[in-house]
């Protein structure tokens, strides 16, 4: 194991000199809180990622929850962690105190979830699911069910779940097919099946509260007739007591990576009597849900940054110590070999982890920071601005670090050789964890058509002028500095490569040409995401810049920090930014290929 | 488990159509061969995989090989695959008929191993590695260590390896520390560790030979102190008993992939009985070693191109049976949901693996070719045309399929969506197999060194002018057909651009930067590597059209085969051939980032 999955220097950079985050206990709703008592709660994470989540990452890898007497049997630290997090009460830290919460800001929820992601995504998931699940029944359950299921999950005494995805429906929730039928009794009768439900039915918990989409009898077709159910494994009569509900797990899955956390199949209602209670009003379920999706989209992005930055660690650490070969223009054998790390090539997939994890978190921790001036700013205007910015972003948040946190990890395995192909160290694990990023929560084409169908059309294109004005502002700031201004040239240019590919594929949906439209959003999402994290590596260089120009006599690991900063900016505009004018040049050609082509070329005969 | 892991319509395209194999046949030393023989073998080898690879795949991946009593136990089917192999003669095919083999061509031989690493690529190693050793053996050994451990090789009785690796040694070759010295009774005491050995000791063999690396006493440091020595676990007395020689396995390694063949650390003569017998001269290991080189480096290539094409049938199939959405312009939810592989995206993500998967296996069987030329080729300056382009060419076949691969099988994970992250499918095992490749035989580091450093540069740059006048040989026959006309054009374009990076880097080796020169020269590889696989899928292109130009009445099902190949030309050069204008950009900057930045700046504070 490496000493380290994280940086605690390039967390108090993030928020306190990039993004500021005191300035948000200026108003009221976070007045209470100051960058003191936002330190106290990273450092609180800090240490239980150290003392109680790192040190379990490969056990728990290794030895995977088993199937048995219809439950996943999980590994012993989820329920030490669950009572940690219950006690801590991090899963409502941000709600309201009315509602027994801390009205911490959003970009301090995501630093901590980022931490515990890297040090133990598998035990962070058990924690984000049942915020999630608990957050849903906040906002739209009745008080009846609040008062019943709600205190349980905030404890963390109870295990939350979202409950969406079926055999046949994955990708298209429209489709939905499980069962909701009213009863005269305030309930409904549930039917059918769920699948890839994440903590389904876990040993950490004496009982799992699933938020379920199902589809109430005679309600219309596609995404109009779903609705949303709290569907407890044990339901809470009127006298307190638990009664099993009639929903069973019948088997967890076995897994590529994310292997601490078990994912199962669910069945509802074999014996006609598995109880659905009606969150909100029908048909409403996929709203409620994805009221929820953008948060669950940061998360995950989150989650993929958090396991890419342990792996540059852990890699960092091994190339630091590791001695092998010379300098190309040595030639004598008997010079004593050198650390890897001193080999250029070396130094180049260090960077490059060093800038999709530190720009990938960057943006998550933007996008928080959007979220919490949504939340506190008076005006609709402004409220509106940031939750334009949140929703034209999330689909980047969720994705880039998800896609480009493949690489990373990859590069991790490959700075270690042979050795990182083997289980002794962690990087093939982080390699494994991480792929689910770009799959779950909507996967990388459903992000794509996200962004480039919806958020970037959405109020006739605001939300893109908009993040093209918040842009503007860092480019701004840049042009004075000397070394920053060559990079701020190339952002403009980025951008502009970034509007020609914009209008030219509008220009296809002007003329009713969807599937041309969309066929590459994929690719157009991945242009977007570079350009993004190229941004905000400027915001980072100004940042670093400015901290050099202003303090004389700094401290010499702080002037090595910031020095640092200056050179991953560099590194990611020359070597990643580029990528763009590869990715433009296909989004522009007018062969698409992939629409005209009938899918029987792909048959072998 | 999928239907299939490969197509033999592709294997007869390439070789019977792009590469004419049987024009080979003309050539004395292939005469008693006919397109029939070659076919035969090749049908063979589908079966071989078919009945006995690939029903194993999983299974072995499940179980991979225990550790007991200092051998690594491994799954029955090894020993039924090896005594196949062995009485099919498969070890030494490709050799002298003088020397018990059937003077099959490269090209062949290369299709069959294609055939064992697409069904089981665990399986397929031990093959390969027993072929290496006997290989090496054939070659430089006395008679007399060949009438004692070949036979049994060529029979696949015993299992060879290769013992390079130490550990503290991986890379850098040049400083392997194993000794030996010599006795007075002809063989030499070997002492020393070997981590990373493929196959090192197994219980499907009683015995197993290593082709070792070690440094006589007294030899000088570097390259050239270096010995080759045949150490077999058993050696052969005079009365042809087996007595224990003192080599030991320690340990096998737990893996992310290729589980199915064990990779070990030995220890030699603890007891200070460990005899090796030197091959050839003191001094030439590694100069024999590499003699090697190639063909490994090429097997790599082929089983990272088996690995892909396999996890591209599994996806192929998933896709076309698993219904999920609809089209864009489709809004009605009553409509029926399609085939996942009607979506433009998931035709994009099968057209990548295609793309990179046949164009991977053109270019083996390209260079396999230029091998088999070389071999009979009666004039020095033809056998030296041949020998150049395939050391020009052996980083990119050994690299391009191991890195995109890498993307492929990551894309054949994402046709599956959540089921693609599960073992029931194996397409995740594909994405953890084929992970090695980009480090076994020679890092992508040392490839890209080995391009860039070597081997553009060699006798004056005249391998990489014969490169360009093979291509040159293709543009111009594309210049007829009206479809592949632009095709060309594009290529036209990238070689310049190539053309201008490597004069730009040529010219900073000039300078004597040799560091500045070399740091990028995985970028180098990866540029070269695309535009070597656009070269091949024009010349895929070409034949495909040209078929479909001259056959009127042609089988339904040849008419779109040879569609589907021209589509998917189309496809690499506006989806992957565009990505060089990103490399290229990088590739000419004049910011040395990883030379120039101290790598105190990648240190955490």
């Amino acid at each position: 194991m490496a000493d380290r999955y994280a940086n605690r220097r390039d967390i108090k950079f993030l928020l306190e000199e990039v993004f500021q985050v005191e300035s948000l206990t200026e108003y009221e709703y976070y007045q209470d809180h100051s960058m003191d008592t936002f330190n106290m709660i990273i450092d609180t994470a800090w240490k239980m990622g150290t003392d109680l989540c790192y040190p379990v990452l490969q056990e728990m890898d290794k030895n995977p929850p088993r199937y048995e007497d219809g439950q996943a049997k999980v590994h012993p630290a989820v329920r030490i962690f669950l009572d940690e997090i219950g006690q801590g009460g991090w899963i409502n830290a941000d709600w309201d105190y009315e509602l027994e919460g801390q009205q911490i800001p959003n970009i301090i929820k995501f630093v901590y979830g980022f931490l515990f992601t890297a040090s133990n995504y598998s035990l962070s998931a058990y924690e984000m699911l049942t915020a999630g699940a608990a957050n849903i029944m906040k906002t739209f359950a009745s008080e009846d069910l609040k008062n019943k299921y709600l205190t349980k999950l905030c404890t963390a005494e109870w295990q939350g779940t979202m409950a969406l995805t079926e055999p046949d429906v994955g990708s298209s929730l429209g489709d939905i097919a499980a069962s909701a039928e009213e009863s005269d009794k305030g309930y409904y009768l549930i039917k059918g099946k769920k699948i890839f439900i994440s903590a389904a039915d876990t040993s950490a918990c004496e009982n799992t509260v699933h938020m379920l989409l199902a589809r109430i009898k005679g309600a219309p077709k596609g995404v109009k007739g779903i609705s949303l159910f709290v569907v407890p494994k044990y339901r809470v009569d009127d006298s307190e007591n638990l009664e099993f509900n009639d929903i069973s797990c019948d088997g967890i899955e076995h897994k590529l990576g994310y292997k601490g956390s078990p994912i199962g199949q669910l069945s509802m209602g074999e014996s006609n009597d598995c109880r659905g209670y009606l969150v909100g009003k029908p048909g409403m379920g996929l709203a409620y849900m994805f009221h929820m999706m953008n948060e669950e989209r940061i998360n995950v992005g989150i989650g993929a940054v958090g396991k890419a930055t342990a792996a540059y660690y852990a890699a960092l650490e091994y190339v630091s110590q590791r001695l092998q070969g010379r300098k190309p223009a040595e030639k004598d054998p008997n010079s004593p070999m050198i650390p890897i790390i001193e080999h250029a090539d070396v130094k180049r997939m260090l960077l490059m982890q060093k800038s999709i994890t530190e720009g990938g978190l960057s943006i998550c921790l933007q996008v928080a920071k959007y979220l919490d001036l949504q939340k506190v700013l008076p005006g609709e205007e402004e409220k509106e601005k940031y939750a334009l910015l949140v929703e034209l972003l999330v689909p980047v948040v969720k994705t880039y670090p998800s896609e480009a946190g493949i690489l990373a990890t990859s590069a991790a395995i490959q700075c270690l050789g042979g050795y990182g192909y083997c289980q002794d160290f962690p990087v093939e694990q982080y390699f494994r964890d991480i792929r689910i990023d770009a799959i779950h929560e909507g996967t990388t084409c459903i992000q794509g058509q996200d962004l480039l169908g919806k958020k970037v059309s959405m109020k006739n294109g605001k939300a893109l002028s908009l993040f093209i004005l918040e842009v503007n502002k860092t480019l701004d700031e840049a042009q004075v500095f000397d070394n920053l201004k060559p990079r701020a040239d190339e952002l403009i240019d980025a951008m502009q490569e970034l509007d020609r590919v914009t209008k030219y594929l509008a220009g296809l949906a002007g003329q009713g040409k969807t599937e041309e439209f969309l066929a590459d959003s994929v690719l157009y999402l991945e242009m977007f995401g570079i350009i993004t994290i190229a941004w905000q590596w400027l915001l980072q260089g100004i940042t670093a810049q400015k901290a050099l120009d202003n303090h004389e006599d700094m401290l010499k690991s702080d002037e090595i920090f910031y020095h640092g900063k200056l050179y991953t900016c560099r590194f990611f505009f020359s070597y990643e930014l580029n990528k763009i004018y590869g990715l433009s040049r296909r989004l522009m050609s007018n062969d698409i290929i992939t629409v005209e082509m009938d899918s029987k070329y792909l048959q072998p005969n």
